[in-house]
């Protein structure tokens, strides 16, 4: 999605160099595709490896100075949510940012994630809800694809902000594709808008 | 999405007695929904956890005849397909299912799934693609909300069956968020066609 596929992290004195995804150097990645010899390699480790490599990206990477890490996990409660919640423990945290997509089965989900939080004592910083309906481009009909406001009644219920509604825009998936800013291609969409007004509650937390 | 949730299952000197999702007794369920108390409830697990439960779910469930045994998997190639794959390694597996999303990353995932089921020796009955354009209920027009044809082309890249392509059908979502059968609702679309189309080709394997 970064149009990062295909590079190769250096280690140096001061710890593996993270990619940096633009020309300014504001947004350094790490992730484990960058250590795979071949793009078709599977990872196939057990949680203990998974736990290690975690510590490994959050202690050995030279991140330099960062005004935000933000860490991208899948969905669940298991191995990489445990340790991830162990390594940053003692560290100031902002909190969890809760994605979710409107379906019943995606928002059960994210309510156990909700419960987990909780039972670790990370703040919720709120809830989105993803993919959330779908403007034909063609006649500008706006379809719930999948049911709505899963997102918005999952953050009532659980008391937390709701942060907003990413739909699902034909032009944000093309961009991702390609690894283009979609920010940058589309000023002034709604969908910018919502991605902006998103960032900006996130920040001011 | 078959309707199940907030079953619970009970123990019988047989194993525990799973879920039937129909009057006629033809699909029975496991699932370790059934055994939290709280729909709220996270599974913190660490993969030694998540080992020992497939186990059971395979070992100490009264599964009693079975035509087929479907497991669904997350995705990726971690602690339960590790120990999917060592459990069911000494029984006479069909093979697995892949599914795959149209975008790039979502490919990339699979084709790493691919390498895992060639590596540990588990035959790939063929790829399908899920979520693969979306047909406008307004105006009938067909847009690919993703990019079209990863999946497709990562069976031919395989050299793997392709086995079809599943279209978003809000018609479809809503049958899956209620619990409803979308093929007995609606006999004759072209989705329950291809379903089916699907099904005769993965039994037919």
């Amino acid at each position: 999605m970064l149009g990062l596929e295909g590079k190769s992290v250096f280690q140096s004195p001061r710890g593996w160099v993270p990619i940096y995804a633009d020309a300014e150097q504001t947004l350094a990645v790490m992730s484990i595709g960058f250590l795979l010899k071949n793009r078709d390699d599977p990872v196939i480790w057990r949680g203990p490896k998974k736990t290690a490599m975690i510590k490994l990206f959050l202690e050995d990477v030279y991140w330099d100075n960062l005004d935000y890490l933000i860490i991208d996990t899948p969905p669940g409660t298991s191995d990489e949510h445990i340790s991830v919640m162990e390594n940053i423990r003692s560290l100031p945290v902002l909190g969890a940012v809760l994605v979710t997509t409107p379906q019943a089965v995606a928002v059960g989900d994210v309510r156990r994630e909700v419960t987990f939080c909780r039972k670790t004592g990370i703040r919720i910083l709120g809830i989105i809800e993803n993919m959330s309906g779908f403007v034909c481009p063609t006649c500008a009909e706006c379809t719930n694809i999948f049911s709505k406001g899963g997102g918005e009644a999952l953050a009532i219920h659980a008391k937390v902000p709701f942060l907003g509604c990413i739909p699902i825009d034909p032009q944000l998936t093309q961009a991702l594709e390609s690894g283009v800013s979609f920010i940058d291609s589309f000023e002034g969409s709604n969908v910018t808008e919502t991605f902006k007004n998103i960032a900006a509650q996130i920040t001011s937390s």
